[in-house]
């Protein structure tokens, strides 16, 4: 198992939290000298919070910080234009993506920003996702307010 | 005095609602049928939060919701990537800023996404953003990551 496939099953991990909490199944860990320093996951039904995808929450736990430049951030899901935009104000350098097939998100707006993109394809990610869409299609429709790039 | 001007006054007064709590001065509301739904500002010093940008806590505070095209958000800075991109997933049409002086922000972004922008170049806005920024620098830098595009 390579590192960034370590760090995206603790994503995962995050994701499978939120799915059996009743909430949308996206986790991200950020990750610094090769140790989680954060971890998060999409709590839109859990604290009624639109703002709070995965990637946010994940941000918001690691607190105030001066620079991410150390920084890279593992999400299960491809980021959508908020998470995007954050990544790139914050001058994240690196995100590893879990999935992209039930988003396709926004990592060509990263990459022109110079954000460097890995995408794992991860099965399991994938599976995880499907089966809330296919649950509670509103839920997920809402999450991104109907918007798929 | 206009309905933007009578809006932006509510943003700034969030954002001096912040500047006294010891905080970054940047306020926002959402409006919806002539009326604010949702008040917010900048978070990072009260609650240790770096997503909490004006206008995120501002649209955290609106809830949850499946769409915002009969939104407007005023600011009273001009928003930042994070906050410039969750304008266009969430689909908000229209945006009002208060001042792009002490930051340029995104307006040319939010435009290329179809989100209407209106910036009232407000003194007011103005001053008390350049007052924090005189008195607290690394706040400020802390809080863009030093990141002014």
């Amino acid at each position: 198992m390579t590192d960034d496939e370590k760090f995206m099953a603790e994503a995962l991990a995050q994701a499978q939290k939120s799915y059996d909490e009743g909430g949308l199944p996206i986790g991200a860990v950020l990750v610094e000298d090769g140790k989680v320093i954060a971890r998060g996951h999409n709590q839109r039904v859990q604290k009624g919070d639109p703002t709070a995808h995965g990637e946010m929450d994940c941000i918001r736990a690691a607190g105030r910080r001066a620079r991410y430049a150390s920084t890279t951030l593992y999400t299960t899901l491809s980021p959508c234009m908020m998470c995007a935009g954050t990544v790139v104000q914050f001058g994240i350098p690196r995100v590893v993506v879990g999935e992209a097939k039930n988003f396709h998100g926004n990592e060509a707006f990263l990459k022109e920003n110079g954000v460097e993109v890995t995408r794992l394809d991860d099965p399991a990610c994938t599976e995880l996702m499907a089966r809330f869409i296919r649950e509670k299609p509103a839920v997920w429709d809402e999450d991104i307010a109907g918007n798929d790039p």
